[in-house]
């Protein structure tokens, strides 16, 4: 085991409690401190801190990169990627599809990781030896499906309108393919995939933190995750995440400019 | 009071008995049952049954009007309608935006209504005295929001694929106009409307049984809530929902063929 599942709790739970008082608090804020407010930033910046101090405290020697802060040691072997609020715009409207995304990287590839929805109580996780689900329902392993044919998959991506025109002709013909596509879903869509209860997510212009958390999490379930050209998905980009090798080759053949 | 709230959560209890069992299962009942079961059907079916059983104890004398099993004296002066799981395509994909969906018209008229999340724990109801939540967080009487234009506005409708052309050429207009739209909300756009989190809501070619739950939480909320022509939204149809009637009248400029 790369990292236990005992850090990852006490990630989630430093990061929840940044998150989840500011979350549907936007009415009051605003009526108390008319313009002068913003709780989203405040929920970022607070739980990029406090995400940062249980490193900090716990791998001395680890570099860490921050959506909100920046990178120390991004040079280094071990190298932690923090996105403290996935989906800030569900976030703004009372959605509970956001989440907070934390992945470990060692030399350069994605080995652990976690999506945290302290809304719902759901807790994803990939220690190194397996991706986890946590929250109503009980505790399990994730697995993902094993469903083939672009015919019978259920596809997630969280607006055709993050598309340019040339993208978005090879996204359509996706989404022609498919039995069913979903919207509005972020990181909440990569954990489905590796819960089993969708087939793909198809998605551009990631950023590395969008991923770094989520794809230990879909390939330690089974699944494949990678840029529409069929690279590594570690440095974001336009990205497809599979539940399995063939259904990724068959959204390939469509991606794949 | 029209409806107790005591009576309200019996509704909402009965119906999570039968829905939230079978929500999250498609995977592992497929590898046991191939090809022969659906969990979305009987999930619908046996919540349907708990809530029309619980009416029928409390109010022999009035009718009954379900997605799944028709209708029981509807020329009553009380007649309840009852959605078991709107959101059908969310449920099976694991995400939690469906939710169970009972309204109570008194001479065709929504004045009472719930709508219950029972993975998050969410229940949105109108006694006919007021719109209230319970849930995480914990319990507080829904009010909408004062956004008087669409450019300060948070807009949600399903997906845009909903429209055909001519009335995606209006619901264009307004997503247009607006700061911030979200798709794949299903009844929960409704939910964060009367809840003060988001603006507007657009979609078109509801059902019955798919607004009249939501009409009392939206109106009893201070929200108001019509067809595109700006008539009863009982009938269904194509429904506009806003935070207030001046955002209302606002998006029924746009609207109004």
């Amino acid at each position: 085991m790369i990292v236990s599942s005992d850090f990852m709790h006490r990630l989630a739970v430093a990061a929840a409690a940044e998150t989840l008082p500011r979350f549907r608090c936007e009415g009051e804020v605003i009526n108390k401190h008319a313009g002068g407010f913003d709780p989203v930033t405040e929920a970022d910046r607070a739980a990029e801190q406090a995400i940062r101090a249980l490193i900090r405290d716990e791998y001395p020697d680890h570099g860490i990169i921050g959506e909100e802060f920046g990178s120390e040691g991004e040079g280094r072997r071990h190298v932690w990627v923090i996105d403290p609020i996935d989906g800030t715009r569900a976030f703004i409207s009372g959605l509970p599809l956001w989440g907070t995304l934390v992945g470990l990287l060692v030399d350069g590839k994605a080995v652990a990781g976690l999506m945290s929805q302290p809304f719902t109580g759901e807790l994803y996780y990939a220690t190194g030896e397996g991706a986890f689900y946590e929250g109503p329902g009980g505790a399990r392993r994730l697995k993902t499906r094993s469903t083939a044919e672009l015919s019978e998959a259920t596809m997630c991506t969280t607006t055709p309108a993050m598309f340019d025109v040339p993208r978005r002709a090879l996204y359509d013909r996706v989404e022609e393919a498919v039995r069913l596509p979903r919207y509005g879903t972020d990181c909440y869509a990569y954990a489905m995939v590796a819960a089993g209860h969708v087939d793909l997510v198809v998605e551009c212009d990631l950023k590395p933190h969008d991923v770094a958390g989520l794809i230990p999490i879909i390939e330690q379930a089974g699944g494949v995750i990678t840029t529409w050209q069929g690279t590594a998905a570690e440095a974001g980009g336009d990205i497809v995440a599979a539940a399995n090798a063939d259904l990724h080759e068959r959204a390939l053949e469509f991606l794949r400019a």
